[in-house]
């Protein structure tokens, strides 16, 4: 009910007509807090081990591994991965080295992706790649990945390394998929969907699950859990792809654009094209498919997402996953574990705002 | 005491005093072909499960991996992997699946070293990355790499998946370390070793033993077919980097000069620096260091690496290795697979001539 609310509230704000309540809601982060709270233990224990083993004789490696892991994500694939187990009573250090297998993997997944985006910037940090090269971030991404297959070995568990490389797998398919429709505006909807299903919820999904997995419980709550990181991860990326176009973010300091001027496609984009007039169109085309690109085009961009109700539509969209994900979890008792991966689901899309 | 005869002859063939018989001995592709007889009904398995797993619902993924995996290089490794597991009497099929993976894995890093060496051309052909991109060949190397662990997760053994997830956090390493190195003509020999012995002879290593854990086989058996694997991997790294300077590689049409064009440090390199004048280390120093190349500049490097005796000690170090290698394979009872396997440590060598 309360979760209602707020979406209503929040949806309202969106079309920009309560300006002032949007002011004295709670923050965003504020509803990650109870799941950052009940995993900070074990969360702990899972950046101590990240630091030692992404150690090597070879000390480039460390020194730029760090350098990512240390800009300071907000690890929401490990704690998933400890949320998961804990919610399935798994206690063992398992879910510590697991949850670092997760963290790894998508590390290196970041380093190959500022490689293939010749990014320059990730969260307003240097990248990597900027820094050191990318010769050295995609052997380090190398490195980072096998090292997670390591400790996956380590762990002993045939079905988590299952999991984990078919996740793998799906992740880069889903990458050059996306390679595929890059500045191609007539990309579908459905075509994008399945883009993030495979480059972003596929490892959160994989996240989710393997606490069910260690703790060999039933199929239906490892179903349970698969459902919720795989909807939570479409949510989360729909969000983000929204956020780079979002007003409220450039005035509180943090970058956009990034994806417009790498021609990027993502849903906004989708639905803009689909939803605009004939100018609108060659808008598009000029600047995401041509790359020509003028100092106003980003803020004539982002008047057409606005104009069109496709940044707003794409936070709907997003809030249908965060549904889906969050009636997955039903199936599992009530308790402070199960209520921070609801509110999880609350932060992922009212970060929007 | 052939192979010692055969030894003899060509060394001194190296230093040009018999030229008539070079023409008349044995090719050196000929010395291989006992291995490729013996191996030859598993490796055709090994090619049709390669074809049949690189397979994607994105197109791009075979398209870019049949390139280069067609691209035609020896399968010198997949074909380690049988004979090693046919030497340790292992007849199941288990071997057919991991020659896959480790070859996968091999391609796996060719795509990224073509990226983080910005070649355009392999074996004459021209590269992935220069055909697709550096973003594709990033991304389908993740995805073969991804699919190796897959294959390997249906195998089920944990001990195979530690030795090649430990082979391929090791590889990164490895090529890191020659990033450090890359342009410096100072580096030791010692520090070349380690960077050959991770980036090449690791993976020979894996590929061989491999046969021996499927087989149950006692860890002398183990640990004699990873030294013969090692050793061979070295040497035959060795003589890759001697041909890259070969005069007679070029009268043969090949291409020659990669290594020296991009600046690479290879044995020759290291040993013609530390024995040439102060001339010749600032010819190194211009043309590796400082990247500044005429069109003489290749001619002269290859007069300087004569002149020192660098190629045909870089060669001597080969045969040294391969010594090793052969010996190491002493303790299994003898047969045509033994035997095919030391003819393959002198063809790895004699190719050099």
């Amino acid at each position: 009910m309360l979760a209602a609310r707020l979406r209503g509230v929040k949806k309202r704000m969106v079309v920009g007509t309560v300006v002032p309540i949007e002011e004295e809601r709670p923050s965003a982060t504020r509803s990650l807090e109870p799941l950052q709270r009940l995993v900070a233990e074990d969360l702990a224990e899972v950046n101590a081990l990240i630091i030692d083993r992404m150690h090597s004789r070879v000390p480039l490696i460390p020194e730029l591994a760090g350098h990512i892991i240390a800009a300071g994500g907000k690890r929401l694939r490990p704690m998933l991965t400890i949320a998961g187990a804990k919610l399935c009573g798994q206690a063992s250090r398992r879910k510590v080295m697991l949850a670092a297998c997760v963290e790894f993997i998508h590390t290196a997944t970041l380093l190959h992706d500022d490689v293939v985006d010749e990014s320059g910037l990730r969260r307003g940090n240097a990248t990597a790649n900027s820094v050191w090269g990318n010769q050295a971030s995609v052997l380090v991404g190398d490195f980072l990945f096998s090292r997670a297959f390591q400790i996956m070995v380590e762990d002993g568990s045939l079905r988590v390394l299952d999991i984990l490389s078919t996740a793998s797998a799906v992740i880069a398919e889903g990458e050059v998929l996306q390679l595929a429709t890059n500045n191609n505006p007539e990309t579908s909807e459905d075509a994008y969907l399945e883009i993030i299903g495979a480059k972003t919820a596929a490892l959160f999904a994989a996240a989710c699950r393997i606490g069910a997995v260690i703790a060999d419980r039933p199929q239906a709550e490892d179903e349970a859990l698969e459902s919720y990181g795989r909807n939570l991860g479409t949510a989360f990326q729909l969000v983000d792809d929204a956020l780079d176009y979002s007003a409220r973010q450039a005035t509180l300091g943090k970058t956009i654009g990034d994806d417009f001027r790498e021609g990027k496609i993502t849903l906004p984009v989708v639905l803009a094209f689909r939803r605009g007039r004939a100018e609108e169109r060659d808008f598009w085309r000029r600047t995401l498919t041509d790359g020509r690109q003028e100092d106003a085009d980003l803020a004539h961009a982002i008047s057409l997402l606005e104009r069109t109700g496709a940044l707003t539509d794409t936070i709907a969209r997003a809030r249908h996953y965060g549904a889906i994900a969050r009636d997955a979890l039903g199936i599992f008792p009530n308790g402070p574990i199960k209520q921070a991966m609801m509110e999880t689901v609350d932060f992922c899309i009212e970060r929007a705002y």
